[in-house]
Order: structure tokens, then sequence, then C-alpha cells
């Protein structure tokens, strides 16, 4: 069976070495080439070195397009925009691209300059783009051809308000999530300096993170409405992997814990990476895999949903192989179907 | 000058621990004695290898309570309950007691059986327990002899919502807060076993922890009324030290933002332990110190509000110092006038 | 193609999630049973939270050693030794078992009370126990059906070891290795009680941990006599995963760094899970895979050897499986063949 | 009474806020100014979130040297060499210096090219700078006004085996000591970004550490000749404060264990910081204060003596003070006296 050719744009960063060993675990698809502008040349095992003798993959300048069958942009927030348009003229349209960047993520041109702090350079091509959200929007990313990965704290958030979405729920919801410090990427910076992250909590944009509009986008179209409103303050935590969200609304009017429990249940019936669980979820149970723990509770008319994920597996790198699974036909779990390390 | 003579009830424990730190520091005040029941006779810093060489102090299996001028009581909930008034019928009225569990923090017997599980055993004490939450109940801490101090999240949770209550603010509160796993005690347990604790996050007991009626009694006292309700989820974060209070709620109609900024301002201008601070506080900024950090945000008819403070010092035993300080009539920050250490 | 049935005795304890959770990524391998004393007949996910949705086995109460084709143990140190004749008596000695305590590790049965403080309850079994450490004993593992699963200090220790004991290298080797808190095991205990295990470390059993006759007994065979002898000074480290051991002798005289960096090439060119660095290696390389990273350096007469492993992978249940490949004349790697996340 | 007034060279940097944090409680001192280049004319609460409040210094451009009774050098290492004969001249020779920075610890200039790859730029200062280890140099201390403080793996090795040089001991020993993050300083780079710093160890620098010869230094001159040789392999580790030092060595011919137990109850007997312990010491037993705690064992004809060091306070900002008290005449302990938090 011939393997799919994927090339890996930005492939020394979390996002991208992540991508780069679960590809290596993928049975139905080979690294064509992955690009580093640190380490051109180098093997990968320099920016990566849990892949050392897993891999003889040296980092290129530049990918060829139109040598490969799917892209994965993992750069930085702003290149993608810029980039498209030129990769998908010299590839062709045949070319299958998934980006782990915010850059298509919101369908509204107008939400750039506001969340992102610049115009958008390539508007035409965010209605092209296919949320990748694969339990809740595995339908279209079927269809779809260029794919926008979700962000870490939309997709823990997201999943864990989906199904009241959909179910009609209305209010604001607020939401606390930590995140693990490989969040902010490989490079050194002040919020990732290890004496001061340490031990510590430090609350950052509240209410103002660029994953709130892209969280409302995706509740808005399930819920058919501006319905729920996300009052969102993320939390950098003292971990290197994770998202951890706790959300709390209102019980609407007229609603039972048992219909709340049950949209849990009708929307994750099949789901191979999200579980229900009967107590709060642990973030190190997900840790190093695909899954998105959720747990919700009902109490004195108030929802708690509480939701975790790994922010490099199912909240980057491992969605975006998800994306490329569904988007091929393939079975969903190909290359993501193992647990993560515990403890 | 004669030194107070105080006595400490659990000295073996975190809470006891940090209790003969902070005293051997108090200029005022001689430790007479310290009990434990699990090192009766051995040097304290066999429990707290920190004091080593700092005090000569030995466990004691008991008290003289006839010859103290303060008893502190550091032992697990439940135990005060049953042995106060038999403390007090033995020591006479003139003993000063501040108690550091939750046993006389509650002013409605009935809410013992609900939060704790258990009747209150002694509930004709509870009205004479005055709250230990200094900033926010000065006057009646300095009129008393008998302080329940507060709960770790009850503090960092009415810190930073007593200005509001105090303004009329009306409505449900979503507090998310994050502790330290020296919350649970010097007992290893399931919670706290390192391999598990370690770079996870997991709730619990969401709605349901028994400092949210201690929290609302607060609330209720300063604004008049059961006018904010407190909807808590508490998580067991990976570091050993704070507490870290995320809280958001709808702004009330008609106020501003300077109205919020101006509610806190004048709540703490006089305080030596509440810093008011500019962006969301580091948890690693008040480690170690009796120091309680607030940050207030209001932006689109909404309010966060986050706390942070050292569960052990503001959240323990710093404040049962503090309130021996307002009891006597002391300098309020007398032998908690330091930094914690940072980084 | 038939699977192997394999049955695991202790499987909620880390080493034994670790098992199951490689066990299932096997291709060729079948889990009939694992048992547990204390979840019996629930779920395995209560014990290992990350293999929920992952398998359906629950646990069982006891093994039926006849149906078995490989018997891991997993229970505690001491076990073992009073059940394997019993085991055997019942299923035959067709039964393959991997033993992962340390009661068959070492051949001179007066070891036993020394350094386990017990006497050995079945010494005609130790010379009947082939010791898997496979990258130094690969030909005896092959030819055995009984297998002494090595410790993770010993692991470590002995494959920095291995190939200057091989080279004939004398003298005394001072070792200091530093432990992740998984090791001491799924039970609470003060020395993992999380809020003094974090942001400390501690040395325990200087010169008396009973992995050093283990080392001492590979590296005597290795060379040919008691040339080598370990002083290792074990230290327990905040994090959860790994062992990372740092060895130094004295440079033999009349070697030179060209040969000292020879004997570790020889010893490790074809091994597919021991990997040379060319720096000191880092713990979150190998942590979550069966890789050990070894490096070595020399320099004014000495020799420093560094060598890194996660404990509960190639220092318990990675190397498991590898020693269940090797004595099925399998591929080494099967089921082995990932790399750990990073970081 | 007249207060000190002392002005700190580097106020922004961690040793900086270390210095400030001691001396804003020291009851001899006056802190004129503090110098940052990075924050100059800003609060100093805003390098060092744990004194908002406690202070309303802010960083000075630039110190007015002639004003100052003692300076504290805490830039980095390089900057003091080329600052201290003008600043000297400036203020003429009634100026107390204490330098945190390796500039004048080593007392042979040949060593700076090979040890901290430059030149020294002020050789003739070498001899009039007495090394600031209290403990093994209080005389010289208290008769000049220059001090080198020592460095942070330099304190815990030197405390722990000057016992044994002084008392004639000969041979090599092995060191292997774990630092926190803090070591590295303020400023974020590869080696402090929390994502792969946490839950890691990785050796860095072995046999070629410039403290090696700080500490040769020490131990020669206590031994009265190079008896002692130290291999050291430096390791960093995942905690942000202290060092752990695991000293290996043979006992000398003709030594016995009482021999060698008595030179340390000898060495330390009037300590006020260092403390002897009968176990193998916790780093978190002396986080936060001037502590050095050391243990020695003897068994088989080995030594081990393992130390444990806040690497910011007896490491850095403590041991000044310490050595400011000495050179002033004050009792030694002034601004020292608390213990550290534990846990």
């Amino acid at each position: 069976m011939k393997k799919l050719r994927v090339g890996i744009e930005g492939g020394a960063g979390f996002a991208g070495g992540e991508l780069i060993r679960l590809l290596l675990g993928h049975p139905r698809v080979e690294i064509a080439a992955a690009t580093s502008a640190t380490f051109p040349g180098q093997p990968v095992f320099l920016a990566h070195p849990n892949l050392r003798g897993r891999t003889d993959l040296a980092f290129a300048r530049k990918l060829d397009y139109g040598s490969l069958d799917c892209l994965f942009l993992a750069g930085g927030h702003g290149d993608a925009m810029g980039d498209v348009p030129a990769i998908l003229r010299a590839a062709g349209p045949r070319l299958r691209v998934i980006d782990l960047s915010g850059d298509f993520r919101l369908k509204d041109p107008a939400l750039y300059p506001r969340w992102y702090t610049r115009e958008h350079k390539a508007p035409e091509y965010l209605k092209k783009f296919a949320y990748g959200l694969v339990e809740l929007n595995r339908g279209e990313i079927r269809r779809s051809r260029l794919i926008a990965n979700p962000g870490c704290f939309a997709t823990a958030t997201a999943l864990a308000l989906g199904p009241l979405a959909r179910g009609g729920a209305r209010g604001v919801v607020s939401v606390t999530a930590v995140t693990g410090s490989s969040g902010s990427g490989a490079s050194p910076s002040a919020i990732t300096h290890h004496p001061t992250r340490h031990s510590n909590l430090r609350a950052y944009k509240p209410f103002v993170h660029q994953h709130i509009p892209e969280i409302e986008q995706v509740l808005e179209r399930l819920g058919g409405g501006r319905n729920l409103r996300v009052s969102l303050v993320p939390v950098s935590g003292p971990f290197a992997r994770g998202i951890y969200a706790v959300c709390q609304l209102d019980l609407p009017k007229g609603w039972t814990e048992a219909k709340v429990v049950g949209l849990y249940r009708d929307a994750y019936a099949g789901s191979a990476f999200v579980r229900l669980t009967p107590e709060p979820p642990s973030l190190n149970a997900v840790a190093g895999s695909n899954h998105c723990d959720v747990f919700v509770a009902v109490a004195d008319g108030r929802i708690a949903v509480i939701s975790a994920i790994d922010n490099l597996v199912k909240g980057a790198s491992g969605q975006a192989v998800q994306n490329l699974n569904v988007m091929m036909g393939w079975d969903e779990t190909l290359g993501l179907s193992f647990a993560g390390t515990y403890p």
C-alpha cells in the first residue's frame, strides 16, 4: 500500500515534534520532509531528543509542495495566512492542508484585528477551511481538503460545552482554564522561565484571550445562534502538558440533570477519544494521549463541566492527525490508538 | 516585657509547624508548649526539619491550659468542638483561644450536619467565636477572646469578594480555586501521593466544599443579606503551597469599572497584607508570606476577581498570628512583617 | 496468528498498569487476566485512569496459571519467592515467568538476608532464573523460561557500567542516582507525600541499597571477577518517572578516551534501546519510552558515565516486555517501538 | 543607632532581589539604593513581586559610591573585575565591598582564562579579597573590607568537605551536585525553559565547572596542600531553589568513623547555620533559610558526605549578609535568624 506523503512546516517546535512523533507511528503515512529555520540540515533529534534513534529524518530548509499529498503547517500564528495562497497556487488544489495556527479558524475576517491584532491577509480562504474539531464537526471535515486545527483552550472548552450548545442552552459560561507551559512553544520567554513558572499559577488575558471567539463560533453553530457566551480566564500552570477547563453556568430553566447527562451521552456516544467520567477528570489521565476526559455535574440550579486534554496531542498535533484520518476516510484512530502514560 | 505564653494543640501538623515557625520570630510571644500525639517527648524538628537548631522545644503530650495566655488549636476538624468547653472550664474564661479548624466558623449549627457531616457538639459556643478574617471583621476580633480562624479557600475567596458584597453586588459568583497539596495536611493519602499529584490537576467536591457556607456567611454579613451566592469548584494543584481563586460574576446593572475599583481601594486602603495588583497575581509572589494579592478586572459586563494566598500562612497560621495581634491590641503585623521568597 | 496468552499478578500497581498499557499495544500478545487484591472485579481503569476506554479488562481475583503462556509477576518484593514453586507445579514447566520483583535477581541466596532482610524461600530457583538485562545478557534470556527482571537503579547503573566491566576496568565507582516517585509504588507513604517530595531532594540508604549486589553481580559476570565495586547513594527526586545515574571512577591506567568510547560503541552497536549521546542525557528524552540514554566522558584521568531511563518502562515493565520478546524469539522491539513524549 | 548605608549593584536579578528581601529585615542596615539597567526608576516590586508593599524603594540608574558604607555587587560574572578598581578609587578605601560574582574568588589569576574563559582585568585585587565562606574562613573575613562571596556549588561542596580537608584527608572526591533553576538567573534561556526543565534532570559541564578550582582552593588552604581533588558533575534539577551535593571518597587509611564524625562536630560546633543531621538532609528543610545541612556516613571503607543549601540564601545573598555581619563585628546571624518554610 502506498503511503501518504506528508510535509511539516515548522517541525522544530513542540507541535512539530509531536507531529513527527505521532506520524512515525502512523501506518499509512510517510513523512517526506519537515522544515526548520533553526536547524536546517540537522537531524530532528537535535530539537526533539526523544526521537534519537527513532528516525533518520533531518530538517529541510524548504518543502517541495508539489510532491506532497498533505501539508501540516506548524509554524507561528500569522505565517499561514500569508503563505497558504502561494502554497496552493504552487501545489495545485489537490494538496491537503492542515493548519495548526489560528489563522483560518475564525470565519469572520473582522474578528482578526480585534483578537489577533492584525488584518487577515487571505480572508477569501476563511470559508474554505473546515474547523477541525472532529467530534463536533466530522461531516464538514470529511468533505474538506483544508483544515483549521483548533486551539488548545478552544478544544477543551468547546468539547466541554458543545453538547449544551446543541441542546439549546443559553447564558454566560464562566470558564477558568489552566494550561501547561508547552503551550507557549519551544522558545524561552519570561512566562516560561522555570524559576518563576515552577510552583506558580498566574492568570493572563482575562476575558480577552483569542480562543474566545473561536469557542463561541463553534457553540453558535451547534446552537443555531449566539446563545452561549464564553467568559474565559486563562491561567498559566506549573506543568508541561495539559489544558484543564472548569466551566460553570446556570442550569437552563426546566432542564433536569437527566437531560444534561443525556446530551453528553448522545454527543460522545460513538467517540473514540472523548471519555465521559463519573468523577472530575485528572489531567494526568489524558497526558500523552489524544483523549479528552469530560465530567458534568448538576446541583442547585448550576452546571459544572470539567474537561482535560493534552494540549500538544488532542489540543494540537494529535487532533491534526485525527483530522487527516477523517479527511482521508480512514479509521479516525489510526496512529492515535494508545493510552497516555500514568502516572 | 513579659511575653505572652501560648500553647499549640496539634503542633506536628503543617499548620502547627508553621505556627511554631512564625511564633519563634514573634517579639511578644513565648511558646510554652506544643503537643503531638505522634511525637510526644521528641524535638519539634523531627516533624519540622526546617526548625532544627532554631528551637529546643520538644513536643508535649498535654498542655497545662491554666498556665497559658492563649491557646492555638491546630488539630483536625471535629476535635475542637469536643474539647473547647472542657478547656475553658479548666482554664477559666481568661484563656484566649484561636481555633484553626472549621469547628466554630459557622454561626448556624444546622449547617454542620450538611457541610461537615456531623452534629455540632457545642452549638452554644458558635456565637461566642469571632470569625477571624481580620481585614473584613477587625472590630469584632478586637473585642473577642475566642477566634474561629478562617479556612484557606474561604480566606482567598472572601477577600476577593468582600468588597463587592459590601458594595451591594448580587448574583452568582463562579469560583474556581486551586489549592496546593499542603492543604491536605501532613498525613499521606491517595490525593497527596506524589506520582499522581505531580503535574496533575483534579477538581473535587464541585459545588459541595465545606468552605462554601463559610464564604457566604461572610458575604451575607457584609452585604446585609444573601445577595451573593458562591458556586465553587475546588481543584487540587501540583504545588505545595497556595490557594489561587478565580472568581467571575456579572457586573451589577448600573455599576462602572470605577465603582468596582473604588470598592477594593476603600476596603483594603489601610491593609498591611492585602495588596491590590494591576495585573493578575502570581501565586509565588505571596508564597511564604501573610499577603493576599487581589486583582480585579471589569470588561463587557463581567467582573473577574483573582486572589492568591499562601494556604499555610494567610490561609492558616499567619492569619492565626494576625488574629492574636489584633485581639491583643498589638500592631497587626508583629511577627508577620516579611516578604515571601521569590522565586 | 494465535496470540500469546499472558497473565499479570499485581495488575493495580504502577508496574502492573504500565504492563497493561504496553501489552495492549503489543501485536502478538493477549492479556488473559490481571489480578488485584484491592480492585477485584473492577475495571482496570479504576486503578489506571489512562486506560479508560482502551480496554474492557476487569481485575481478576486469581489467575488460572494452567491457561497461560506467560506470567508476569508485578507484586511486591517477597511474594514471588513464596509463590513461584507452587505456580510452576500447578502450571507445569511450560509456563514462562517474568518476575519484576527482586526475588530471583541474586544468584547467591546468602545475599538475601543482608540486602532484603529475609531468608530466601526458594533458593533452588535462583540459578534457574536468567537475569533479564537484555543488552548485557541476551543469550541466556533467549534460552530461558524464567526471567528475573532487573531493578530500576540496577538497569540504569549496569547499562552505564557494563561496557567498562567487560573491558576489564577495576576500582570503585561512585554512583549518585536520582529516582522518580513512581518507583515507590502506588501506595501512599511518607516518602511520597507530595508536599514534602515536591521541590525536594533527599538521599536514602547510602551504600546499602539492595540494588548494589545486583549491579555488582552483573559487572562481575561481564568482567570475569569482582573488579568493579559500586558505591551507590540513591536520591529521591521531585518528579514522577525516571532514574538518572551519575557514575564516576578513575580512568584505568593505560586506558585512553578512545578505548573507553570504543567499549561503549561495541557494547551497544546493535541495540535498539540504548542510545549513546554526545552530551549528558536529559531524563525527559527517555521518559515514557524503553530507551536508555548513555553518555560517557573522559578527562584528567577520570571517567564519568551518565545514564537515564524511565523507571517504569526500561526500569520495569518495558524491560519485562523486551524480555518476553527475546524469550519468544520475536523482534526485541515488538510493542516497544515508540518514542517517549517530549517535553 | 545610625544604620549602615548599603548599595546594591544589580538589584533586579534573583540574588539582588534576595539581598533586598533580607536587608529589609536587617536591624542595622538601610538600603540606600539598588540599581537595575532594565528597570531604572521603577519600583523594585516590578522585578520582585514578593516585595510589593514591603518597600518604597525604586531602582536607581547609578550608585553614589561615596555615600555608601558597603556595596554589594550582584551583577554578572566579569563585571566586578572591571568595575572594582574605579569604584574604590571613587569611594576611597573606606568602602566595604561584597562581590557575589566569581571575579575575585580565585587567588591565582592564571586560573581565570581556563575556568572563566577570560583574562582577569584586576589581578592585583585577587589577594585583597577575603574568601567569604564564613564557617571556614571567619578570621580573615573579620579583618577584611573586600569579600568574594562564594559560589553556590562551592558553598555546598566546601562545607561538606572542609572538615575532611582540615583533618588531612587525601584523594579524589566524586561529587554529584544538583542545582535549582534560580541558579541560572532571572533571564530566560534554553536551560531554564519550563517545559523542558520541568520533571527533568540533565548533567552539564562534567569535570569542568568553574566552581571546581574554587572548592579546591578552599580545601587546599584547610588541608595545607593539594590533598583532595574534586571531581564534580553538576546537574540541573527541576526545582527553583537549592543545591544538593552528594560527595563520595575512600576512607583514608587508619581513619575510623568516630574520627570522621569528630571532625565535623569540631568544625561546626559553634556554627549557627551549619546543622549536622543524623539522616541524609532534605533540600526543603533548608530552602528559604541560610542553613546548610550536612550529613556524613562511613561504611565499608567509604565516606559519603551530603550537604544541602538554598542557592540564593546560603549560596548567595544570605551568605553575603552573613559576611557583612562578620566584617562589621556584629552577631553573625543578624537578619538571618529564621527558618525556611517547610513544606
